[in-house]
């Protein structure tokens, strides 16, 4: 099996139960979880050796971080403790036609408030196959996104293979900021978790003509034009019926070929935090366990519907169960 | 913004939590809520100003329904303590194929056995410009289809405008003394939320043939006949595909044109109590801030639509929310 | 009304709230059920005096058993205590496209390990109608595939007809075991649930060519060729769209005719288990009082559709609630 | 063992969660009790034969009554249904020194309203030992007083002996009405639960000098002297610490001998309801079997005692169990 | 009755259920509170009409706090919306011998980033009786050590009694920073709530000689030669024996006389938060309806043990059912 | 820090709600503990290296209790899995007079039904300080005597001190067998948890006379004269006033001293479940970190009563949590 760091905050997440508002609750469900956190678990519950790296406070809520992690066989010598508090969010859980409603507390956070990087990276990038990290880390402060690249290249020249998910997030910066950030990290990307509004708003890719949309590729093709370095694209096709109805397709391009999943149709939805993780974790996986393409992509995308039919931010199944998932199909009981 | 007065009953609802049946419940959710109460929350989540009048007793069950109110800045200085009890209701919540069910429990409640009218009416109606009331209040006693006329035409002199909702309640009284009561009311009403089912079983309207039946606003048509005073006439169309998926349209008649909104999907419904009360309350705030016909119904549907996809009979929803939703469609999450 | 005698394990069912796997519970719902038992029930619903016969340990949870019977007016004087331990499952409820997931511990259960009949047969069989037993229970050991037979004998020379529910559970016994046994349990069954896998891979029934699959009752028609002596064929056709969604229609074979019911759409799907049991009550009910067969198939599916809408093994509902059901249809509240 | 009917009204009890007020509960837990339901429980639980008469509504919470009293193993073939309502009311739960407080809603109920003595009572005295009803029932209402006698006397007539806890509640009658009830009544009584309090404000009787105070059966023995009729009277002495801590003794009075139990020490209190009926079916066995007058006393008090460490009304202890508590003692784990 | 004006922070409190450490916490309680909220509220269920001055963000959090004071009737126009956050805590609830322990989430609130009276002030003082105020609010920020004056300036001018209770945090602010404070702050001051360790480590009074002791007012006797403008002083003695069993006295010094309340035995603690605003509501309450100095510290004293009975941070009791309360004693039930 | 390496089994306990029988229970409480799992996770949480290993069924049980180590640092490298499943227990949670009660259903277990010991034992012991097990194990199995015998040789021959915690259960063996595998088993011990009853009737030391008992120590001396290769003995007297409140007193013998803790009220008891093993993990603890007698034995029994507090079978305290615990007292809140 692989050897991955993933890097990134971890937040507490705090959700009230479906069919109530953020202001009729009384009571409010506790998560921990981040983007590259959950990538993590996803990858150490199919058996690989993660270490997840970011820094959170010295409290009670720290302590729970690191028994969260290590729960899931999380690697936490390079989760630092130090700072002022540990980034926060509200998640008012939607439910049919009324949508989730996020509010974010994150500001301050011992993450974000970082501006040296405190690891030690020949250390942490020893022997490590793939480091994954997120667009929202470099969205964080002008510090990250230095850090982010200095991080990109101290992996690189360790031997890693860098695995980097765009994450846009509107709320944290501008597209602006973002695309000359994107200019930066991308040349040293090998694999990139992107899709079409990242290729036009922040790329500036020129949206598809009518002629061109018949190419389901077309968005990555461009990106692949422009970043000929990145190794393989990969994305998932969401469509949107209700807070509780979506329909899921998983994609990937892989030298100049484009391979997407079956569609799953995912209602009802009971968590979707943690989705696009879990899609990543897949297709991780099937990198380090060198699947086919089209296998590669139809785990990834399996691995994702499931994640959507439990509660918390991370993906509860063995690479066994999601084959077997993959394989037997939707809803049959087994006794 | 305008000033309402809402006046009808307000009960205790408890319902079990969906999947049990009442008989197998030992927990039972509680409610505090009547259409006219629910009304009048909408209306003030709105930014109106909203009297609530009605009559409960003076025990630990009164006090909470003053706080429920209170909670939504309704002003409560015409509710009256007094009397025996406060009316109750079980609510087996339905789900799927199965219908919800209701059990009463509100004879000898303080409101409906009232024989006077206690208000200091010149006050409760000064400078309002809405009065709302429903056919549930007339329903309740002899007495009360006395008072409600008495309140129609206090109100009318004041200079109110009067809103009614028919709201016909089989368990309460027969057809016939509801549609004699009808013909009395309705003559100083101004907007009236009425259905086919009330036109022909109570106003004795012949069921459309089906060539009539081409003209969407066959009913609203000949009620407006019958009744030239009405300025506007409200209602939605609702299919039921089950206890939890439900389709929705809102509908209004005005100044003799018809008006209805795009369709909902509704899937699951979390609660559909206080579904109609939304819808008034999205209508009556229409009126009072001037909304063009189509925007008016449009705003009052996706008000319903919301009310569904919560817990509890009382919407929980700025105009900002409603207008938004409204525009963004369905289940996209921000963040 | 008639009497019925139903005999099989039950046990303790431990689930996990939807939306939950097992493995991040911490709260397990407790649930006490078995094929008989439910059957049982629902026929006690029905207001048939009802016996069921099986042994529970003499511990909390056997009386938690006893209390559970009784409540829905069980007779439980043929319930036996005594032996080590009460079967125990656990069940990970589905949701969406991902299935329920069984994980049995019941093996040394006090009904598993009897050696010998314990019950006064004579007296148990006195007066008794039908009498009731499914598949699990010769699956558990060889003694008591001898000693289903025995109960079988004695209760046709006592007088019942006998009622089968096939239920072959896989992980219990090998198809080639369980079809040596219905060789010779069924010659002297009356009432037979049978599905077109039991005719297959039990009973050795060739599977339908393309044309024959047009005559819905081909499977219903071998068997009957098979085992003159049954009089009636009865199941169900379930298409599982996920574990939330099915769509489900009951059948039945009856003096060589094919019946079958409307469909029903299940969705969501609160609990599915115990929905077979509530099928075969509704068919032993219309055998009792006689319905048309038509009738019978529609009671029977009805029920069953009302299981799936709520929370344990054991069907809710009284005859006359079933027959509203059937009548009125999906979904529409009464007040 | 025993054959006893009791009567009296149940009802439908909501209380809120311990350190809630009313006001401020959201869920409501629902027991179904009554004194007399909760003393048949008890004596059920030890192995007698019971019958318990009342009346119910035909809804979804009569049929709720009858579930969880033949899960006790009740006969329920005298439990009538008719009329308008269930008796309800509202406990909000003490803790510390914050008492309990109850609010009834209970006017109107299908028992209190009844008129006729419905039941055969030939047929429900059969081979009965003994008729256990409390002052709850005179309490309801003239007609009743009035049937409370005619149900003694027939009772008697049919070779009864007759119990009769006095449970004097100031809400529902004056001290002189019941006093003057009392006077007709206790002449028909065998076993009698009454107290210091009853003796003073119910029955004339001059309060106990301090001279007089020495003597811990004074009231029993005045009691005695008024009516010579009676065999045994019983009670409780508690006091109350706060609504968490108390202390309890009981007592009788046998053949002018007074025997007094052991003190519990009760704390934490987890449901108070029904420790009084827990008593006195203690008593009532205690009788049935022929216990020496300590054994009884000490027994009835241990199983009073279990009961206000356990939510609910009724008593959920086999005889073995009490037995084991008297012996063993207090809190000691077993394993 | 009177007009009170209450200003200070109001926070999100984000609590365990007892028996639980934070770490181990998946779901949290939510309560809105803050001491100056919580005496507002406590004066306001007594009948007083009371302005609460704060500043909180635009958020769905800010919104649950409108309708949380609201609900108690509490003047909502001088709370200002904006900022960036809503002060947080953790609470950890305490249990026996296992205190309490809270972590601070506080930093940059909406209220603590204030760096002007945004308020019109004339305005909030107009015709106002008392203006309260706690020492936390001066802990804050330098500028609000300032602005606390400022407040009190003006308030004093426009005529109000000033009340301020010390209420020192040591994770906010020095011994010494506050001290000074202080000593600006107390000659504005006509009630004061203040205790022994304030005396000593703010105010500079030496420790009570074993002989000094004996005077049970010694400190508030000193504190009032610093500051004779001082009309009343007053606080409670706690005696802690464990998280869960607290004793209480309250006390006051009033014209230079002492006098305190009866002890209560408060076992177990629902929740100890807002116990201490609870006591000063009761103090002012006394205040504004002229009490006798002793029945004002039994009430006060009557409503702070009440307190310590429920979940949350406000007082739900009125002024009838703390009088019956102080006067019945401790946990009868009446019924 | 040290290393350590704890041996048994591990269960799954299913526990009601405190104020719950079992029989009334719909809903379970799932924990995973065992002794020597337990006395790991305390050492763990003050930062040893800890082993824990057993062996358990390759089920969603099984990985639960994977899942459950790993949060607390535990190294499951020798945690085996096979066998056929995972031993269960029902905890009925005493409160007040009413004591809990245990039913087990442990027959079977992956762990009990080992017959050879499938470690490396070499690799197990390699480098480790302490070996700790307890007398549970033989218990389970006559092949578990022979194989607890052998593991405390082989731990002896790496250079591990021995640490055993006697722990007799009666429902699991004769004091005779007992007695008998003492015998072989205490020669190898370093660290003996042993209390009066173990020796009295299971080393068969004669009850100390009322001379003798003034000597504290006395039934440590005589162990000590028969087992004087034993370094330590260690223990806690607890006072058992009821199911909610304990006293408790940590003792030790060390070099042929006495130490006892200060007494501990513990009331009320959360949790009493793993109580001896906190104190156990505290006494090891003390041992590695080389503490002077009395504060071990204070700081182990500090751990003991915060274990008390929570729920749940492990110790959720760092050392410095239990050091200012030790020192502060009980139940200050700190803010």
């Amino acid at each position: 099996m692989g050897k991955v760091v993933t890097l990134g905050e971890i937040m507490l997440r705090l959700s009230t139960q479906a069919g109530n508002r953020l202001v009729q609750s009384d009571l409010l469900q506790a998560h921990y979880g981040g983007g590259e956190a959950n990538v993590g678990i996803s990858l150490a519950n199919y058996g690989h050796d993660i270490i997840f790296a970011s820094k959170i406070p010295d409290t009670a809520l720290g302590d729970a971080v690191f028994k969260h992690l290590r729960r899931y066989r999380i690697d936490t010598r390079f989760l630092l403790t130090g700072g002022q508090r540990l980034g926060t969010y509200y998640l008012e859980t939607g439910i049919g036609e009324r949508a989730a409603s996020v509010l974010y507390d994150r500001a301050g956070s011992s993450f974000a408030e970082m501006d040296t990087l405190e690891w030690d990276l020949a250390e942490l990038f020893r022997e490590v196959d793939i480091f994954h990290v997120s667009g929202i880390t470099p969205a964080l402060s002008k510090r990250w996104q230095k850090m982010t690249l200095e991080l990109m290249k101290q992996a690189k020249k360790a031997g890693c293979n860098i695995s980097f998910d765009i994450n846009y997030r509107s709320k944290l910066w501008s597209q602006q900021e973002a695309g000359q950030t994107l200019q930066q990290l991308l040349p040293y990307v090998d694999y990139c978790s992107a899709g079409k509004l990242d290729a036009i708003h922040l790329l500036g890719i020129d949206e598809a003509t009518s002629k061109q949309k018949v190419d389901k590729a077309f968005y990555y093709r461009k990106m692949q034009q422009m970043f000929p370095n990145i190794q393989l694209f990969y994305g998932t096709k969401r469509t949107v019926h209700s807070a509780s109805a979506n329909q899921l397709i998983g994609t990937i391009w892989l030298e100049n070929k484009y391979y997407e999943s079956k569609m799953h149709d995912i209602d009802p939805i009971v968590d979707r935090v943690g989705a696009g993780d879990a899609f990543a974790g897949g297709i991780l996986h099937g990198l380090l366990v060198e699947m086919l393409p089209q296998a590669m992509v139809d785990f990834a995308t399996a691995a994702s519907a499931l994640k959507h039919t439990i509660h918390g931010d991370c993906n509860q199944f063995s690479k066994e169960e999601v084959e077997r998932f993959k394989e037997v199909g939707s809803g049959k009981i087994s006794r």
